[in-house]
């Protein structure tokens, strides 16, 4: 061993003078030998430099050791990834992507699974991405039913806590709840929202805004582009669709009742603005924030609809991916990282439609969606987890249905879906649409319409969802109710297809949580509240206290300006906000009628 | 540190002689001193001294440090329990207890939960034993359809391995599987079935019999007491209905076509046979194997009618509880442990009649069964595992049902599953045995009985469901279909209860999977195939080579007595098993008429 190399701790301590004798002394405290007090032996010389060798290579051999097991604990640790509470408590910087696949329930799995595998001709074990990272379930009750509406479903995530159908961040007394997502860019995270819905819809609005019942969206565009939320504004980015709720009634595809061009006025605060397909295929990953991005009047087309307009919108998987970049971008010198939410929005409308094939195209998008974030979460630098799950079923979806009181078959037809073009949403349009085109007098007399009507009506049928075999009975219920003839292409579809359906609203069904990383997650795995989705979120960016503080700002807020001014009023009792408040006590109204239905209803809203 | 008990590794080796030159050479390559080769110094001892002090220090703190590591690594990895391939690999005598909850979806825990928190007033994060077990789900397709029948699912977990509707324990080539049970059995543990079904019927047969049509249960029967089995007798332990399989149907109670009286000849053979309640309660621990307890003729009532005539059949808990205990003394001295097999089975069959009253009893009393297992584990000597999972789900059953053409409310009434005394099916049979007693001249006066019918099931529904409102069309429907009665009966609770059926059939949702120790059954969290199920069964009972085996032997005993008249003929191709072959396809049938229905199909078999 050349000089100079030698091993540190080889080499003893530069100690000051000693004599001998209390060399040999501590030598014999050390080794255990004895002393006789007045003379070295060559024996002892020796023995203590056997005794030395020994001693180098037991210290030699425990260091392997030491250093064997370091790195296996280390290992383990890092396996597990866990604090002590059995929890991940990550520090420093983080990314958190919460994803929503509204009105999904377990079913809708098998359902686009089993449709997958017969379009795709893949074996049995050839599951979804969302499979594969399936860790527990969550149940979705509200405060105010057994069946929640999104409003509660999504207040239970935003502010960890439950709320009655209807509510948008506030709680059963009408206060409003700091959500994870204000208390998030208040801590310094940047923030962001992307859905296929209205982005003033109940679940991104419950992010960003605080009302007391959900159809006050002119309030929730305003609170969510910062104008009237008392905190000012707390999302960076939004990719969603309705535009409608941000333009004045009085103009062309403006739905706002109180005369304000809400994107102008965006514009003016320091928003950038983009609407169209170029503009949102030129963003790249240099996305200027705050960025606005309204790329529909309303809602997107349903996925199965949208796929013969790709050059008109984006999809859920390109916006998300387009989000992930810029935000990533934005965060990538700063301490803090980012926090969003993508939703599926419209599995839930699908569901309301009771159109399984609409439902598939819905489910598989957010799958390729969900393979999308994966893909982002394996390449960033920023350690960054994924939880996804649902606010509530929708439709009481089931993969399997009787159509004649004999004793039923088992099986279903996933080949029934896999030959729809079309959602039976835009058959209905479609419909309603050349009935518009038909002259008054030729409409009016029934037998020559009608049967020019049901010529029109097979081949619709055939052409927008592969079915030839349409039954008097169908096309009759269609002409004679063209209002809801959304329902009946549906049916046409589910019947065949032999998926069944219990309601056009929600259930009270348990939901699935996915994640990317089962061990930061752990707290989800299971059967949880859906409270405890909302703890985790703001757990996970270690944002407790934030959120508490901005409840204290809001409810201050609440008291000076007027909870009814901001807030809107205190919903009557009995009063339907969505999914009404009730007792669950049956008292004898099976047979009552509530509502009449809109027109709007029965395509999937 | 008296002498003699000096650490081994200080005494230094009693080497041969050496010269100090070669002790001074090897000191400096130890230390990387140099050597003169002349003369030893003062000042070469005194560092010689300081390095074996700093060594021993060293060492004694590397060896400290390999102590303190080594049992922080011991207990990581006890925390863990895992072996090299991440699952549960456990050495030496354990006990499995796999609980089978037949028919039972995802929505019977939603259904039974919002049921019990109602009744028993709990607040809402007052779940089921079962929610606070949940580690994933479990896709149900067999090899021949989308929607399994239970014998397709529990062949899934007998062999590992997917068949087609209808099989018990053979492939989709007719050929015999080995059952994770046999190979047990063969391989020294003591094995155990118990049902509140036949015991003959699907899910217990496949773990000791096999046959190509689920409908041999005269052949079941004889397989699974050792008499027709290749293999002699492989269950120790038998509790469950089905007693008519055992008798000639010559006699009284009897169904047996060879007029065989399987029963005495069980007894001949060994068997300990017993009937009554008193005898179970006699049983107390000590238990003579083998055992064969066949408490009721057909099925066991239902739970919420069970409960009426807990002096006649034991309760699910109580019978799960004795066998365990029994299994447990049985196998107190021997090398090898227990595998059990509970089922809940009539969940099943409240779901097929649709009776949402009947299916939250049946699912609590698996519950309270779960928990029994449990408590059992907890205080067992022998490692013991509990993994539960159901078959497939039955009924399409919803937490949500839309009566009318109006938007549906979100809601669903758990109060009325709650006022319900019975099940549609004791209701059927009272209101059938009515009719019966009935002089024939009076109900051929059809003005007079119907008005007289009409009273007697207004009062009938009013004791037995708890329904004081039944309409004069839901009594119509009774009085004109008796036959079918127990569906009218299920049908007027569902529908005020606002929970949704699509099918009185099976249908392909994912079901969940529970576990007692989510580190042993690792392999089982997420989103599993339904063999998976069956892998980890085998696995965990380190019984792949003994499967193997069992199956070859099966295989050779078929070659030899001739498949057919052991397994019964080839299926022809369409035959209906119990959910049809089929392609899936849609061809165009959807309004086609199968198989009329028989009287006993609607009370929930």
């Amino acid at each position: 061993m050349p000089s100079g190399q030698e091993p540190l701790l080889a080499q003893g301590p530069a100690s000051e003078a000693s004599n001998d004798d209390a060399l040999e002394e501590e030598d014999a405290l050390l080794t255990g030998a004895r002393t006789d007090g007045s003379k070295k032996s060559t024996a002892v010389i020796v023995k203590s430099r056997w005794q030395e060798i020994a001693l180098f290579l037991w210290a030699l051999l425990a260091t392997v050791v030491v250093v064997i097991l370091a790195v296996l604990y280390q290992h383990k640790q890092a396996e597990k990834g866990l604090s002590g509470d059995g929890s991940a408590s990550p520090s420093g910087k983080r990314n958190l992507i919460f994803m929503v696949s509204d009105g999904m329930g377990p079913t809708s799995l098998a359902l686009t699974r089993g449709w997958r595998q017969h379009t795709e001709q893949l074996p049995y074990d050839q599951v979804l991405v969302l499979d594969q990272h399936l860790i527990g379930q969550s149940r979705t009750r509200s405060s105010s039913s057994l069946v929640t509406d999104s409003a509660a479903g999504a207040t239970a995530f935003s502010c960890g806590m439950k709320s009655y159908n209807g509510a948008i961040s506030v709680l059963p007394d009408h206060s409003p709840c700091g959500s994870v997502m204000e208390a998030a860019k208040r801590a310094g995270y940047t923030t962001g929202l992307v859905v296929t819905t209205r982005i003033t819809d109940a679940t991104p609005a419950v992010f960003a805004s605080h009302v007391r019942r959900r159809e006050m969206e002119d309030e929730i565009a305003l609170q969510m582009l910062g104008e009237t939320h008392p905190l000012g504004r707390m999302v960076d980015l939004m990719f969603g669709g309705g535009r409608c709720q941000f333009l004045p009634n009085t103009t062309d595809g403006g739905c706002r009742n109180d005369g304000l061009n809400a994107i102008e006025l965006a514009k003016s605060k320091s928003w950038n603005y983009i609407e169209s397909r170029e503009e949102f295929d030129n963003l790249g990953t240099s996305v200027e924030l705050p960025m606005l991005g309204l790329f529909a009047s309303d809602d997107f087309p349903y996925e199965i609809d949208r796929r013969y307009q790709n050059d008109v919108y984006p999809s859920l998987a390109e916006m998300a991916k387009t989000a992930l970049d810029a935000l990533s971008a934005a965060t990538e010198d700063k301490d803090q990282g980012f926090f969003i939410m993508i939703e599926g929005s419209r599995i839930d409308h699908a569901g309301h439609a009771n159109d399984p094939a609409a439902q598939v195209h819905e489910v598989l998008a957010y799958d390729k969606t969900v393979a999308a974030v994966l893909d982002f979460i394996k390449d960033s630098q920023t350690p960054t987890v994924m939880v996804g799950t649902s606010d509530h079923e929708t439709g009481g979806l089931a993969t399997a249905r009787q159509l004649h009181t004999t004793y039923p078959e088992y099986l279903w037809y996933p080949g029934v879906l896999a030959n729809a073009n079309h959602s039976a949403a835009h058959l209905h349009y479609e419909f309603n649409d050349h009935l518009a085109g038909i002259p008054k007098h030729a409409s009016n007399s029934v037998s020559v319409s009608s049967k020019d009507t049901k010529a029109y009506l097979t081949s619709l049928v055939s052409k927008g969802l592969g079915i030839n075999d349409p039954s008097q009975e169908e096309l009759d219920y269609l002409v004679q109710h063209p209002a809801v003839a959304a329902y009946g292409f549906a049916s046409m579809v589910s019947k065949r297809a032999q998926t069944g359906w219990s309601t056009h609203g929600h259930s009270g069904a348990d939901v699935n949580i996915y994640t990317s990383d089962p061990r930061a997650a752990k707290a989800l795995m299971g059967n949880h509240e859906n409270t405890e989705v909302g703890e985790f979120l703001r757990h996970y960016l270690d944002l407790d206290d934030e959120v508490e503080k901005v409840t204290e700002k809001l409810r201050k807020h609440m008291d000076v300006v007027g909870a009814a001014s901001w807030l809107g009023d205190v919903p009557t009792e009995g009063e339907r906000l969505d999914g009404q408040d009730h007792i669950d006590d049956y008292h004898g109204d099976h047979r009552k009628r509530s509502r009449s239905r809109s027109e709007c209803d029965v395509c999937g809203r």
